[in-house]
């Protein structure tokens, strides 16, 4: 059993799937799950393929997560070939997706085989929703298989997101909600000249920075007992023409907010423009919002999780908020208690990503007991 | 005589010479020289044609200029092909170069023959320093051939450059000096990171802001009788890999000061490094000086221009120091009076220039009026 669930990690990394090309990953999976009595759709939308699937009846726990991948990077500088899962002699599990999050799909899958295996006339569901297009745009990945589902009124009441929560070891942290995640993107507009007669252009670098001054400043907020403070990060700022003696026209800054559930995105707007306006800037002002925070609060599946993680790992698990978006975000519109629980992240998205194979097999056995406490034995 | 100036300046206009190609200017120039009885020497560095010239000998007035233009820009928004040199209805000359500068390259050659032909025996001496590089990098040009004849003891007693000095009308502005130029290359270095963890990052666009502000907002002199407030303007900011969510490792601003004689580059450069190290910024600072600032006080030269344009064209002449840098600043290093006086600036690098033929024979006959009440008569 826990050779399997390797064997099934390996299987999908060898899949070249970088989004939104699924390759054979969704197949693979849909083979075991059909044997084991699965009804399956798919929803394919352009490139990306979407998987729902399900098992049962009432109340629902459904696992989610992606079989896509980012890049590899540099091959070159990869101790293993990034598509060849290779295990290192500390039992270090190496490939494009090790981590992130191909040995929570293959864990997730296992943990139900094992578990429809033992208790094939289990109470309530057991559903999957997987997607190509986490990675990208996720545009056509889960939001929209989500609504689909949300238009036909399925329930769902509890979800696992299998990505890589942890820090050291599998289970020492959960995410039980994320912050939201704002975009703005601001053009100032001066009046271009030669450095030599300031008095006929308005730098509007020079305009700017007692704004920018305040806005690097401003405390948004607080946080709260979920979420740290809101916090916002200048990741793009461009003006000037290159030439040493022209003063733009124009200056070009690019911010994002992570934000706390203390805050909306339409409070953060206002507070922006207030300060823009206050500065008496002539400017333009675009927002994208990319996710609203969620936040699933202590309750009956944080309890569960953290009781499994309990009897697997014997470990205390920590509840945590931070870190980027996923696709937890789209999830959280049909109501349910959601997790993200998986493996460690300290390799996601670089060279070399890799994870301990206990930790695989430690993962597979955590979902399984929490199957065992939601839909009983 | 007056249709002689306007001649010449179209014969130069056509000789297509971007910077640092005089292609025929000197040639052109060398020839009527010669049979005035000048004595020629070209000082040839590179790409760049420099000429040195004189007639007489004792107290010395140097005209000093330069033959070559910039580019012609979208040759298909000009009203006259740029380098066919064309006269509308109202008697402006267009052509690139029209203005800056050979019409005044064109009025000091028709001013001295006409002043030698009836002065053939005059005191002192009168001489010319042309280059073919001053719009580029005047690395080989005007710097070069004052170094040499600095070494040879070549006495210049006043020196009348023919850039475009005037705003409305010929002569109704002199430059009797000009701002010094200093420009820095600041990299402010910060550690790279995702913005959904700012605090593994630190973020340089944050790191600057309050230092930004304060050098914005500093005044750095008062200038002087002769010279306007030093002046910092922020020519280029440039932050940030592109991608939204990633918190940039670097910095990189340039900033360049047009400084008056209250001040010198060293303590601009003392005074930033203070604001940086103020504010505890880990940076790297490297500094470019393309000239420091000179000046003729009022004097025999400037009082001699005044009346010269009074008698020509009734009217009172202002002196400045404003706008760009000009050869002016190396003619400088000779100890000689120096000014800049030449046609109207309005139009010069940019697409359509032209200028008054009138102010061309007008600016001729300053220059004759110049010549009878320095050298005699
Ligand atoms: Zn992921
Ligand atoms: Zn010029």
């Amino acid at each position: 059993m826990s050779d399997d669930v390797i064997a099934l990690t390996k299987q999908l990394i060898e899949q070249k799937s970088i989004s939104p090309d699924d390759k054979a990953c969704q197949n693979i999976i849909i083979e075991r799950l059909k044997s084991l009595g699965f009804i399956i759709e798919t929803l394919n939308i352009n490139q990306t393929k979407n998987l729902w699937a399900y098992h049962g009846e009432g109340e629902t726990i459904m696992f989610a997560g992606h079989t896509d991948v980012v890049p590899a990077g540099d091959e070159s500088k990869w101790r293993f070939p990034p598509f060849k899962p290779t295990i290192d002699q500390q039992g270090n599990l190496y490939g494009r997706g090790a981590a992130d999050m191909k040995s929570g799909v293959a864990a997730m899958i296992c943990a139900v085989e094992e578990y429809i295996k033992q208790y094939p006339h289990h109470q309530g569901r057991i559903a999957f929703l997987l997607t190509s297009d986490e990675e990208a745009e996720a545009t056509d990945g889960t939001i929209k298989v989500v609504e689909t589902l949300i238009k036909r009124q399925e329930q769902v009441h509890y979800c696992i997101v299998g990505e890589p929560s942890s820090e050291k070891i599998v289970g020492d942290q959960i995410k039980n909600g994320r912050r939201g995640s704002l975009t703005a993107n601001l053009t100032i507009h001066g009046i271009q000249g030669h450095v030599a007669y300031p008095q006929l252009a308005e730098n509007p670098i020079h305009r700017f920075a007692p704004a920018l001054n305040q806005l690097v400043n401003t405390i948004w907020d607080n946080g709260n007992i979920y979420f740290p403070p809101t916090s916002m990060q200048i990741a793009n700022i461009n003006g000037g023409t290159g030439a040493e003696n022209v003063i733009p026209g124009d200056l070009k800054v690019q911010f994002n907010f992570r934000f706390s559930s203390e805050l909306t995105d339409e409070k953060i707007k206002h507070q922006v423009e207030t300060i823009l306006n206050q500065h008496q800037l002539n400017y333009t002002l675009n927002w994208r919002l990319s996710g609203h925070p969620f936040l699933t609060p202590q309750g009956k599946l944080t309890e569960i999780a953290c009781q499994a993680i309990k009897k697997v790992m014997h470990i205390d698990s920590q509840l945590s908020t931070t870190g980027g978006t996923s696709d937890g975000r789209f999830i959280a519109k049909m109501g349910c208690q959601i997790i993200e629980l998986g493996v460690t992240n300290a390799t996601i998205h670089k060279v070399n990503e890799h994870v301990s194979c206990d930790d695989i097999v430690n993962l597979k056995n955590i979902y399984h007991e929490i199957l065992i406490q939601l839909l009983g034995h």
